[in-house]
């Protein structure tokens, strides 16, 4: 499966953060065509050495990237990428990474 | 279920990489005990604005965080974590993140 993966650092206002992003952000994200399955991380993201400066770590998957392309083009998709800007600008350093995946 | 997430920076010599990886890597990684898939991504790894400077990124599932504790604190987990630093050491900037997951 594709998924696009984002990866969180603590927001300043974590409750805010929290709000935005599981009352509209996922809600929005998931009338997205084409959305398999959306995941996010439960409790702490731990780095190997102890604790990291990331809050949460989502993903949502696709059956290919050509059905993520699609879904992101399309008017659900271009509201759920303003969407992400309210709630962690590409300032606050979010990082996401768009891949397909093969299991080994 | 719990993963471990190993984000790849291209490295200098990609051939050595892959073959390290591939070869023996997740091999003596499917070995810990717990393991439940191995997952890597196929094909480039994009970022939203275009490519980006990842080379690969892998996981690795266990049903729950205790399980990969015990599989990293095993023989066969230690030897793992210190394969990992021939092929990708720390300076690297290798990032490796654990934590647990839910559906949404």
């Amino acid at each position: 499966m594709a998924k696009l993966v984002a990866i969180y650092k603590k927001p300043a206002d974590v409750e805010a953060f929290e709000k935005h992003y599981f009352g509209t952000h996922i809600p929005l994200a998931k009338k997205m065509p084409g959305v398999r399955k959306y995941e996010v991380s439960a409790g702490p993201v731990s780095v190997l050495a102890g604790p990291s400066d990331v809050h949460l770590i989502g993903a949502v998957y696709f059956d290919d990237l050509e059905a993520m392309q699609k879904a992101f083009a399309s008017p659900e998709g271009r509201a759920v990428a303003a969407d992400r800007q309210l709630y962690a600008p590409d300032e606050t350093g979010v990082q996401i990474f768009v891949f397909d995946t093969r299991e080994v």
